[in-house]
């Protein structure tokens, strides 16, 4: 009895954000006021548009079993947003709608990683790819983002962590936490060095659509050699605020898609129906609330970077996409768990501590400005005060 | 490049009913008639009562981020139902909500079974426990499930099956592609083996609303020593009409089920929000559409079982639940794929040929009665005329 659960699962962890959850849902419950700047996720509604399409597909019965891999419509959105995007080419064979860009993630490293094989992971990241890894059995090397090389990969870094081993690279471009992007000279090496030792590329490319700042990035899936080893991932969450709609997509060469729609199918017969039928509505028909969004994060950025490296202990590079600020707290001496705890029960501060993403975030603190102006404005009295105490 | 797929999905394959979907597919573009009895699916659309609670959700703003095992009022309904139907207590803590039953099978084996670990499966079943098997790696023994014992399970030879690698069991009843539904007694059995020889049993149960004989089914959960060691698989798909909808639970004890969640959050981060939300709904507010349904499969399996029991070359046994007749074909002298190529180019008729969902499935098609009378009426039609042929 009190079965041991598998191997695959023993560095498997629930996310370590439950517990800031569970402190903000105490206080709430009590009634006092919590500046909650912890969750990726924009304090927008999805948007009217999308949510009609999905009643309108619910009321046209598109509720039963469709095309697992994702309907024809919906894939004829993603292969022009793409097209739009990169000017690169994809067919139907090459797409496949996933259950959130977490599936994606999920699907691509099972279907291409043996236990042993390597897989070079950036430090920071959202921890699910250190989890989707682990249950593959793959080892996992970290290539660091510092804050002074502006979160940009240190190719030599990068170079004296491939082995014969190494078979997989993913890049998160914006990135969750850092917010920043990497540059087209950065990803050109990258990719180079990705064609020299026959890597496979994942993508992350949630972010694309709130980004801040020109030169806008381009996805490494565009560069000599690279769309043939190239899984983008991307999905609705973000830029569309419908995180809770569970959709998102993958694109590659067929070759890597087929065993990666297989795996999916025998993991959840495929996504929702009619929230596929909305999908594609929210690209065929957008209405320019993408861009409303995305322009009211900008002006939270720029009120947070401006205000944040006027203070003395605290300091932050503007981010230039996705929404998150990777704000600096070395100078407290605090650790980025002691920061967090500190801030929260002195300020009402709720942050997520930067080492959960990794030991080079280890001296920061992760602020999300998808929340409110109000909050936001809070969280910078919060820090101006606690400015003070160091 | 091309890169080679992780080894765990070499025995992974396409659903092998893709090929009789297509050959369908292009008939109705022909615009030519074809009775398709393949598809696993009730005809009536979701019940409005459930697509109006979506529909609220959705204006009621449940479009973020939800508790990805659950949102606590599906949990409550689900406990509710499950104390209804067996009696037993469960917390929310062993509840998870899954995207379909398909996650719940894929978290349920990958959660617990290392390479070279064995499962006990039946034969014939619906393949996707094979696949996910495969994925985890796991060595699979088959039980079969014979005609000629009303498919119950064959106690002496699951006994036979049994080592000291044997770590888990699963059960379908009422079963897909069956329509058996195994007896007390030998559920009995089998739970006094499970204890026995310390196993975890995977209890199916998509069906257990779908039931037309007396005595009803009952879960396997029930008896001495099972609760421990039993996850309970169940979901909206097939009572409630909401296959697209792609919602499932699993019931066990809070030790199986938080690894399962553990697994579950990395796959997909949770269902659809506001899918949860109708969800509780079409629990909390049964309308009476559910057993509208079941009364309807009934009637279309009466007249099925009464006219195929007329004829000279096919029989079947009167299935207890789900809505699948397991058709004998022995007495074509064709092979269940050749009968299959057969009825479909002459009568127009398709079915699905036994023998994918495993050896013993030789000799006999499924038939799913989840479509219209009109189709059925086909389906009966071409039989008797297929009767003549052999």
């Amino acid at each position: 009895m009190a079965f041991k659960q598998a191997e695959r699962l023993e560095n498997v962890h629930h996310s370590q954000m439950r517990k800031i959850f569970g402190l903000c849902n105490e206080l709430r419950k009590r009634g006092e006021p919590v500046a909650d700047v912890t969750l990726g996720q924009p304090n927008f509604p999805t948007p009217q548009y999308i949510k009609d399409a999905c009643v309108q597909a619910l009321q046209e019965g598109h509720t039963g079993y469709a095309d697992y891999s994702g309907i024809p419509i919906l894939k004829e959105e993603i292969i022009k947003k793409i097209k739009r995007d990169t000017g690169m080419d994809y067919g139907p064979d090459e797409i496949l709608a996933t259950t959130g860009v977490a599936q994606g993630c999920f699907v691509s490293l099972m279907s291409f990683l043996n236990p042993g094989d390597e897989i070079l992971l950036p430090d920071p990241v959202y921890f699910i790819y250190d989890n989707c890894a682990h249950i593959a059995g793959a080892a996992i090397k970290k290539y660091t983002l510092k804050e002074e090389n502006e979160f940009q990969v240190d190719i030599d870094e990068l170079k004296s962590l491939i082995t014969e081993k190494t078979k997989m690279m993913v890049i998160v471009s914006p990135s969750n936490p850092l917010g920043a992007s990497l540059t087209t000279d950065n990803l050109s090496e990258i990719a180079a060095l990705a064609v020299e030792h026959d890597l496979i590329v994942v993508t992350d490319e949630i972010y694309d659509m709130l980004v801040y700042e020109d030169p806008k990035p381009v996805s490494i899936a565009t560069f000599p050699g690279m769309r043939e080893r190239t899984i983008i991932l991307n999905g609705f969450s973000k830029s569309f605020a419908m995180t809770g709609w569970r959709l998102g997509w993958a694109a590659g060469p067929e070759y890597m898609i087929d065993p990666m729609n297989r795996l999916a199918f025998y993991m959840t017969s495929g996504p929702t129906t009619f929230v596929m039928h909305a999908a594609a509505a929210a690209l065929r028909d957008e209405d320019g609330s993408c861009e409303m969004m995305r322009k009211e994060f900008d002006k939270r950025r720029r009120y947070l970077v401006e205000e944040i490296n006027k203070l003395e202990t605290f300091s932050c590079l503007a981010p230039k996409g996705a929404f998150y600020i990777f704000l600096n707290i070395k100078k407290t001496g605090m650790s980025s768990q002691e920061f967090c705890e500190y801030i929260f029960h002195k300020y009402s501060i709720a942050v997520i501590a930067g080492n959960i993403f990794g030991s080079s975030g280890e001296g920061f603190v992760r602020i999300s400005y998808a929340a409110c102006d109000e909050t936001l404005k809070a969280v910078v009295d919060g820090l101006q005060k606690a400015d003070k105490d160091f």
